[in-house]
């Protein structure tokens, strides 16, 4: 439990994630992860009457499993540190009020599940718990009629929008020790960047500012490069952030060697699937990460990798204001093998 | 830094609040808490064209105040933890942005300030921090058009009905030590509870049980009964809610003595301002602990006091679609005297 650098939690005692689940839906699962997550939706209203209440049910079932793999009774969850884009993250307390954990709702925009393991990890090694649930999801059908239009207008979207996936990632954190297993490291909390994008349909231009801010002062605070990873992930700056990314780290004379850098919205769909800019939402990068990412930390394929979620913290008041996008983005060092 | 029983963390290091700011809108500025905050504004609009950019000034202004009384440059500030009612948070977003200090967004709805208390001191005791922003706004307008009516509609409000106060607190926490101060000594989390309760202008109905919940684990885990505080203070009830309340603790069979419970909504307003039910928001409960509880402990006149903040977890969409509404209540403990 100590500080590194201006914006970086270094976790000595090395929380490992205990178990976790994914849960995506039908577009989702059609994509070249579809293997990959615990469930694949076949219905995005989960048998509920509406869109934002089959959202809470998503992560409600989320931290079901994950409990249950973790052979917790809820009431052995100690903490949910969760959230989503809904106004007013209704879908992390409406799940949180079917489950009675202990909750603090988070909002980063779809930041929201790096900031939650950055959170949880700091709490279990500061000894005030033992294990904590960190979860983020996003609907595609909740985000769009909130952010944009109402799907029934069947509007036209700009090749610079990205797709909200309808996902859910959920991950246990709790309380290290030697052995083998999936190890948050570090946590670096994000400070909001704005260069002025005001195209609330161009999120992953408003975003990757932030995330290269972010990135930097990890690598600056570990005193690491980006080859100390075996993989940096954004999530989600889709097709166009990504390249913004990769220019600003030019810019910065960042060495960023291109196949060490993923992007979890980009990853989510074949481009056939007319994602356009490819996926976003607080559930992309959670589900990606823990269903298929991990997986790779865990199978010994990579042995440390940097998540770096970003968010951007638009309402659509502000959008329809005309202000500009403020982002913000976290990272996690997520590291494999024995301690 | 330990757990205490199911939901409290007791903070060993008791982190101080170093500095604080409060403040009130006009016609919170008229009521019986005037004279306490430090900033009582002439025009809610702070010079801003919308009242969502003006809420985000209110905090960007309670920060740079705050800073100032500690004798820290921004650049010194190490964390801000903070939230409010809009949409997205974009006010302490927007905040965030201005004052480039790390952000973590919290949502609690009116219980923010206590959520960013109860978090921000264990990061400290944590090891991870020296400092943290803790802070929370609401802003009468911005609440009003987004959770009701516009206002130039001029609808009637219920009596029922809370007035969301237009006011903003921060408290800057900071590792602690020997002396005199107020101290931060324990802090607990609650869970979301839900009663059913509908109606979208009743929220002291709905989060009475909450907070009921909230001190009830807090006296429980801590092995004490409200005699061992000076003033339990609830933000926010309102008239209504805290009448629930007392019948919950007569029921519960918990000794709650009458002058030992205040509500910081019904302290925010004198009944002839015609505020209804009383004071809400996240400001409400921000302003009057920085702006008069917090010094009252100062001075000596309490020595240990539990502010219980209480947020009810409704969104315009899920108040539409007729759902009940979750809310939550965040426990901290705040002395005064020598440590």
């Amino acid at each position: 439990m100590s500080r590194r650098g201006s914006q970086t939690f270094a976790y000595d005692c090395a929380p490992v994630i205990a178990a976790r689940a994914s849960i995506a839906g039908p577009k989702e699962g059609k994509g070249p992860l579809g293997d990959e997550f615990d469930v694949v939706l076949e219905d995005d209203l989960l048998g509920m009457k509406s869109w934002e209440l089959a959202e809470g049910e998503m992560v409600r079932r989320a931290v079901e499993l994950t409990a249950q793999r973790a052979n917790l009774s809820l009431d052995q969850l100690q903490l949910m540190i969760s959230g989503d884009l809904n106004n007013q993250i209704i879908a992390s307390s409406f799940a949180a009020r079917a489950l009675g954990v202990p909750f603090f709702g988070q909002y980063g925009a779809c930041s929201t599940f790096v900031q939650s393991l950055v959170l949880g990890a700091a709490l279990i090694c500061g000894g005030f718990l033992e294990n904590a649930i960190c979860c983020a999801s996003s609907h595609f059908c909740t985000a769009e009629r909130q952010f944009r239009f109402p799907l029934e207008m069947g509007t036209q979207r700009p090749p610079q929008a990205s797709w909200t996936a309808t996902a859910c990632g959920c991950a246990l954190l709790a309380r290290g020790g030697s052995g083998h297993g999936l190890r948050v490291t570090s946590g670096t909390v994000g400070r909001v960047v704005d260069l002025q994008i005001k195209d609330a349909n161009h999120m992953g231009a408003a975003m990757a500012p932030a995330v290269y801010d972010t990135i930097a002062a990890h690598l600056a605070d570990m005193g690491r490069t980006p080859a100390d990873y075996d993989l940096i992930a954004t999530g989600d700056l889709g097709w166009i952030g990504r390249n913004l990314l990769v220019e600003l780290f030019r810019r910065g004379g960042v060495d960023m060697p291109d196949a060490r850098l993923i992007d979890c919205g980009n990853s989510l769909f074949y481009q056939e699937q007319d994602a356009h800019a490819g996926g976003s939402g607080c559930g992309c990068v959670a589900a990606v990460s823990c269903g298929w990412l991990m997986k790779r930390i865990e199978s010994g394929e990579l042995r440390r990798v940097l998540i770096a979620g970003s968010g951007a913290m638009l309402s659509p008041t502000s959008t329809q204001q005309g202000e500009s996008i403020p982002s913000i983005s976290y990272a996690v060092c997520i590291e494999g093998g024995d301690a």
